[in-house]
């Protein structure tokens, strides 16, 4: 069905495959009045980039964003913004092989078994390019919440085994090193661990945790729309995620009670916990702590060892994948998380402001 | 907002709080002919009983379902069933105190905190009873789905540090032990865990597994609504999940790629995987191996020890919570889980009807 | 599909056939604070009766609802809604011969060939008892709308060829009058008239306006949600309703622009416009001016006269259907295009909450 | 909020203003395997043009699609389509003017009240260049339909005072008159009537009807989203529309039932009916009969006359609007109805597949 869409409130539909003439997301729901151009996008854009180039300079000019509508005056106009990036460094290299049969770990098969047959170019719609229109959608959520207090930090917690120490959180590291850890000892450490998958012809999982500070209590909806479950569901529905956490997450099924529940005391005329399992959301509302969420990447599929599969004649068969691939996803994913994260957060926040009857009667009272 | 409706083709709406008069579900969607009454739904909300009464001969007549329309002729007519469970043996107890204050790893400050106020007997709707409408539903999506030879099976897989054991799968274990564990022994440990944590005023976490067999190939949609990402939000909507897990989960995130990809072949002319470290599903879409998902609980928040918290006047408090309170949740939320993986699923099937041009000609073309 | 749901933000689900245990509406979605109980909602549910037992004393004591949840303290909680009328005085008549055949003008025949076969008591879910739900949402919103100064008006405009003149409004009419026309003279006309038709074993069709005071310009959106758009279809999925108009409606397709414009001008330091050709609505989005909506209702379906159809064994037959009917539908739908109308226009004043930057940042920081 | 969204299977997300750099529409949910080419989408878009360069050879190369996704080796995938219209003739004219007051009969107040400014360039969003998406969807949408042997017919019913009599129906006519009527004499009185409304320096409105012939009996859903109801949703969200009817639409308000009903009787064995005054849905679900819509447009706004209004700065001023408009919308807004009218019916039958248990154990089965 129409599942390139996402949200209520603020909507966003995208589209693209990884070899096409380009890819783009149309944002629907954007509040007017925020002043936007495209440097705000590609900066978010640019954190897609593989280790190497989001660092160097000068950065090789790919992924462009093009805004085509939304924008008058360089503000938004409440009317849907539509952004592209064009596909122009995708070479057209020769995927006869790919075409005719199933890659392990990837959507191929499934594809074929659902639609009957695929775009097998870098794996079309199933490809992490697919990204790009969350990621540049997420750039503009970030920015209106940023504007309303609300900040949202992503970055690389573990490589395979290789865990970042937050002891010693270095922000600056995020952007800086090829791993996105907020650790640059991790950093090496989970660097040279990758240069090994490589050389064993192997890929790498990791995890990137996100954490949303400035959430004012009372975000979110009981039952369905809880603000933890709509946060998993934009978290898992980005490719190679295999599981979601919020707070303590899978630690808390090994907890008590006693270690599990957070405290609240008053501290300033506030009401406040002191400590965060939960993660920011009780009863799928936000607490006024900050949001604390894990995903969990699985390594990449693409290896270039003898993989056992089957080919569209149904034969068995042994491959060997070629081309470029990361050895890890995760690096690249960060960004792509925190936009998942704002667009699940932003949708909440608007769809919060009916909750209840006084804000309705102030609201239109106002405007008359 | 509208956060009590879930599905998109069969789609649920539930209501009730704790202690109102009676909580239900409106199914609207289901497909016309399909023989349903009151014991197939009752079945499923007696799993939801205390270990307890679950088991006992013969049963306290509680939450016994009724069945107000959309069945004519003992078939549903494809227009909405309207469920409802009378609140008989809610006690009104004498809830003046907990009104006052705010119980630590419930929902009672953030409900206050969207609302302005909240109904506080028993949780209201944030209570653990609101899963009777799930489960209802649930029970009519399973019985659809095994017409269709999707079959769902969860269990709990561990409380507190106790894990089942399934190289001893025992499956009519799941439906007469106390904690609903496939495993006996493993069952008799965890009551004695449980019985440990009572003493101590204390509460213990743990986790559910479902399988799902029987799934076509090629259910669930790329990109935002793959069948994984709203398995996610399915469980994550229930009360108390910290967690979810598809497939190898949080392992993959430390796994190579060789040891994650499963490796397809033929087996008696179908398409088949080796392995199943992906749980069933690619680029969120079936690949025709079993789904397995696991959900994490946190404990029971409800712990007889003093707390800290703050009231309703703004001053820190210590509180001692009353009544009774399962010191686990997880037995009882096993076939809530079951439910939400069965309307995810069955929406999906729904939906993926549609995904090819050759269904619609077919279709249309017989109807003609 | 789950076609039984409407709304986004302030979402209802109906369910229920005319001969079944009961009908309901589950309201998900409205505002927490309102004051709200049984009578609220029996007011409108009264003005659903036939003409004589509505303004009949002592009333007869039927479709009287229970509120089952969502309700503390005397107030809206937030969370749903669900509202019930049990069917007490459903006779179970004797339904074997329409069960044999398709009646003409309802749609017995085109329930059968979607679900293959349906409940036809008394027309199932297709039967005018399924607006029961519509109206007791409508009452909800109405009286929120009404808390933010927006008032809803709907009456009889015309009854086959007899309408209301409106140069001399009588408001009280509305809810004496047997046809509930603002105007006691085309009462009796139309009343005399429908006894005309009732000797010739005939049926008339009628028309219903709704007018919408106090609404604030600047709500409702543009492109697919235009709020003219969500007007038509809230009305148009009543039953038995042909034609939607806003404004001049049909006529304004033979005027000229010089005819159909209206100018804007200053009135008390406030934008107002000198005409309102447009009824209230430009672009999708309210103007400012009172909303007027025409809705087109066909004559009662159920004749006494001889009339030629098929049964269910493939045959040409003539019938002569039996029963009480009313010799026109209007009367008792006044109150239900009401309904709907407030529906709509409720939503989507809760969705225009979001439309700008500054009332997010407004709303938010005044809640830090 | 996110307005610009249309459907529930088959959806479409339309995007562009007046005078941006382009417009356009992803489609999300088309069934995989439909051949499909840019000429498939142009020749509708040519239809939206005026009706001399509509006719006139060679044509002007405007408006020209480009599809940037969703087709591979000439077949739709089943991911989203994204398709997009270059903004190359809009001139950069002069809107200073514009720009300071509010014209009548435009939206430009309406979009002032909501979004606290607007883009002024052309109507900017609200220009009916915003149909290009819809018309290319729809496109889209009627290639599916005939390969399931439904065909829409939409063509101009009448212009001002002058109707086409359908009684001589000229298919031909309807894409070589600039009326697009289909009776090449009322074609001529209908020219000659709106030459003398431009003479006047005014405009007029007028009547598109719509025939979709090929309905299967079945589609469409009770209650809310009746067949009906969605497409005078998907009608009435046309700029410029003020009312819609279905089949004898207003006059069944004058209407006995005697005069209304439609005979059900047997023809080679199929059940048919005699007449047709339902238009095609009984009870919201079509009845096998084609279905007949008529939208009721009024005259374009703009004209050249002198016109009291009031400007930014709130003060009563005269205009005189300059520019090119046409004096009627009608004939450009033929193919926009039966865009609209391909995307909701479409939509309908898409969700109409899993309305059984036996529709969903057949398909499933034959899956496995």
């Amino acid at each position: 069905m129409a599942g390139s869409t996402f949200g209520t409130l603020f909507k966003i539909t995208t589209w693209g495959e990884s070899h096409g003439k380009a890819l783009g997301v149309v944002i629907d729901g954007a509040p007017a009045g925020l002043p936007l151009d495209e440097q705000d996008i590609q900066s978010f854009l640019d954190r897609r980039k593989p280790g190497q180039s989001r660092i160097a300079t000068p950065r090789k000019e790919s992924d462009l964003v093009q805004i085509l509508s939304g924008i008058f005056d360089g503000k938004t106009t409440g009317t849907p913004i539509s952004l592209l990036v064009p596909n122009t460094s995708q070479k057209s290299s020769d995927y006869g092989e790919i075409a005719s049969y199933y890659r392990p770990g990837h959507a191929d098969y499934t594809f074929d078994a659902k639609y009957g047959f695929r775009d097998y170019r870098g794996g079309g719609r199933s490809s992490g390019r697919e990204t790009i229109g969350r990621v540049a959608a997420g750039a503009v959520a970030s920015k209106i919440l940023g504007r309303m207090g609300i900040a949202l930090t992503a970055y690389t917690r573990s490589i395979g085994p290789i865990e970042a120490d937050l002891s010693h959180f270095d922000r600056s590291a995020i952007l800086s090193t090829p791993t996105c850890m907020p650790d640059p000892a991790a950093d090496e450490l989970a660097c040279a661990y990758l240069k090994e998958c490589m050389t064993e012809k192997d890929s790498s999982g990791g995890v990137v945790e996100c954490i949303i500070s400035g959430m004012p209590a009372g975000v979110g909806d009981p039952v369905f729309e809880k603000l933890d479950a709509n946060l998993s569901k934009a978290i898992m529905s980005i490719g190679a995620v295999k599981a979601v956490e919020i707070g303590d997450g899978l630690r808390a099924a090994a907890a008590k009670g006693s270690e599990n529940n957070d405290a609240f005391h008053m501290e300033d005329e506030k009401i406040v916990k002191k400590t965060n399992h939960s993660g920011g959301i009780l009863g799928g509302i936000s607490d006024g702590s900050p949001i604390l969420l894990r995903a969990f990447f699985k390594p990449t599929p693409s290896i270039f060892r003898k993989q056992e599969t089957v080919n569209k004649a149904g034969e068995n068969i042994t491959v060997e994948i070629k081309g470029r691939h990361d050895p890890v996803i995760v690096p690249r994913a960060v960004v792509v998380v925190e936009s998942m994260a704002a667009l699940a957060v932003l949708d909440a926040c608007m769809i919060n402001m009916s909750s209840r009857l006084e804000y309705l009667t102030d609201f239109y009272s106002q405007k008359k």
